[in-house]
């Protein structure tokens, strides 16, 4: 395991594996020059001082702004400011979550979220969808049965299958959550990589019942660890308490830096300029499935996000071709643990985000050649399932 | 109530409510160079991107050397970096509390750990305790009887108390701790802002079953959210997984530049000039208590730390003299929600951090004025208890 770690942490792997922004795009002077601005005059003490649970009362406005741009209207009343908005999660987990509380999810489905209701003590029941996102016909019997706590989705360019709930199916989806009295999380990390199509308007504008999750690791930077949850008026109180006992707040100093950053950068050009360098690395990645993936094998073509999903023919475990992969200085991230119920160990995950596309062209060559070594050459044990939870270690996988 | 938050929050009113470190002795410059420094150069994108969960290394070197110049032999691999010791606290909940274990406590204690205590299931019993901290027979007894998951201790310089475990009873409490198998969380945020005696070794240094748990929030600055828990190895993959789900990762930036700065900056000299600070202002308070208390109340006569606590003659009820106090521009924190099991309503707490002793001066006439208005202008009905967390909601109370 330690080994496999190692191999994959060598700088000679290409790695399709973490969902990792470009670090080549990084604004760093935007963000060299907001934080010295946070700690220049008379505001940089209160800037390296305690603060109020709820966030930084700029910044907030700044996402309110931002949120009711993408055609859900928001104060900054509206926003609790989260360390990542992997925190986000936990706190609804701990606010919405009694042990033994039942959670709906699609699957696959982001893996670290599975974690996160499994650390609640939740049970988790999977829901059908297909190309267009989770089936409101499927949702409906399982919430008349199930009668859950929460739904969570990942409604646009979905983790891992970058597959994205159409705009009708949004209505619907909140109109049961209103029916049947369930709270929606929305988590919303990749809304702003669009690369085809137009936007949709957040679920969250379709009704009450929604807590929508925000994040500024895609757009702006991971390693200030800045997202929000839009609060529903009725659980603020709740969210507020579970975030004091998580860490009082989040970094004072970061949230400052991202205000000023904000206030004067321009990030809407930066998320142009990031969405025609990932739309290449897509494309690039796209392009090369067919030459790469044995005859058979299916994948998701992704309107935006990070991620594309496949699936190979057979009866072929990923995890146990992961060892291959890595031996030819490639990685990916295995399906299994992204499924809540019933894996299906034909899958497998790639990220083209944090790859030039020269990088990605030399990865899916390797790919092919680890994928073309030959069925007999496949191992059939499965490696623990633990190990890509493992291998993401660190990030948003 | 918030008519009351209002007016805590005004100006005019000199707050011994908060447990805030002195924003005008933050070495804001040296922190802007840290920042800088750490957006410089090739490591600035490392500093923006996604990273390990157990934290920086350069970062956890230093605080391993940190600690074992304090008595406590450490590594860089015992050190989990959290998002300020709050988030260590909840790590430990996440990873050793089934609902329903039982905690035990000295009485009063960190109002936030009993709240995050409470919000992991856990039945919190109470232990004796005199001016020397903890009572090991006491202890023996409550361990022997509730067969706890955990005891949960402020050694030194406890808040709210301010009281100090002995050297001796630290010993015996770590071999209680072995014999029984209870884990002890040692909360440690105060420790080097001593002000009188010699520093004692961590209770940590006795014996492996203790989490200890530290912080820069009160020798750096709060607002970058950096603590840390040193790890027993039994634990170790426990709390990574919790701090996983909990966000990720601490700050890759406020991580980078708390290393630079602990790696370029004197933090030693500046610790010595907070302790010069803090122990002027902690005389200027004990100094007139003696006139501004009624006759027969008692305090305590901290070694170090932030807060002195109170307790006023007969049956009167602290929360319930807070907006008399209020009235008077001056305001404490009432001591019933630092108390887990039978309160005692006649205490209070009172920080001396955060105002100069001109200040304090002022302050504690104020005070003076407004406990002096006569018992029978004390209205007997208590406030509710949420009030005084909310108070004090931000900081670490």
């Amino acid at each position: 395991m330690r080994d496999l770690l190692a191999l994959v942490d060598r700088p000679e792997v290409i790695s399709f594996a973490g969902g990792l922004p470009a670090p080549e795009l990084f604004d760093v002077d935007g963000w060299r020059a907001a934080f010295d601005a946070a700690l220049t005059g008379p505001a940089a003490r209160r800037h390296l001082q305690y603060a109020a649970t709820e966030g930084d009362l700029r910044l907030r406005g700044h996402l309110a702004a931002r949120m009711t741009a993408w055609g859900l209207p928001s104060q900054a009343g509206d926003v609790l400011v989260t360390t990542g908005s992997q925190q986000g999660l936990t706190l609804v987990a701990a606010a919405l979550l009694e042990p033994g509380a039942t959670v709906v999810v699609e699957e696959p489905t982001y893996l670290a979220a599975l974690q996160c209701f499994g650390m609640a003590g939740a049970r988790v029941v999977a829901v059908a969808s297909d190309a267009d996102g989770v089936d409101p016909d499927a949702l409906a019997e399982v919430f008349a049965r199930e009668r859950p706590a929460l739904l969570y989705l990942v409604p646009t360019f979905a983790n891992p299958t970058g597959k994205t709930l159409s705009a009708r199916r949004r209505e619907r989806v909140a109109e049961l959550a209103e029916r049947y009295g369930v709270w929606i999380v929305e988590d919303d990390p990749y809304g702003e990589l669009r690369y085809r199509g137009d936007a949709l308007a957040p679920v969250a504008s379709y009704g009450e019942r929604v807590v929508f999750l925000g994040s500024l690791s895609k757009i702006g930077a991971p390693g200030l660890r800045l997202g929000w949850v839009r609060t529903p008026s009725a659980l603020r109180a709740a969210l507020v308490i579970a975030k004091q006992a998580a860490d009082l707040h989040t970094s004072t100093i970061d949230q400052a830096a991202a205000a000023h950053y904000l206030a004067v950068a321009d990030l809407d050009g930066h998320v142009a300029r990031l969405r025609v360098a990932y739309r290449e690395r897509r494309d690039t990645m796209l392009g090369l499935l067919p030459q790469v993936l044995p005859a058979g094998a299916t994948w998701t073509d992704p309107d935006g996000g990070m991620f594309v999903w496949v699936r190979l023919p057979g009866e072929v475990d990923t995890a146990a071709v992961l060892p291959v992969a890595l031996a030819h200085d490639v990685a990916f991230v295995p399906g299994a643990p992204f499924f809540a119920v019933r894996a299906d160990r034909a899958t497998l995950r790639l990220s083209f985000s944090s790859s030039t596309p020269e990088r990605i062209v030399e990865g899916m060559r390797r790919l092919g050649v680890a994928l073309g070594s030959g069925s007999s050459a496949l191992p059939s044990t499965a490696l623990p399932t633990a190990l890509p939870t493992v291998l993401s270690a660190g990030n948003r996988t």
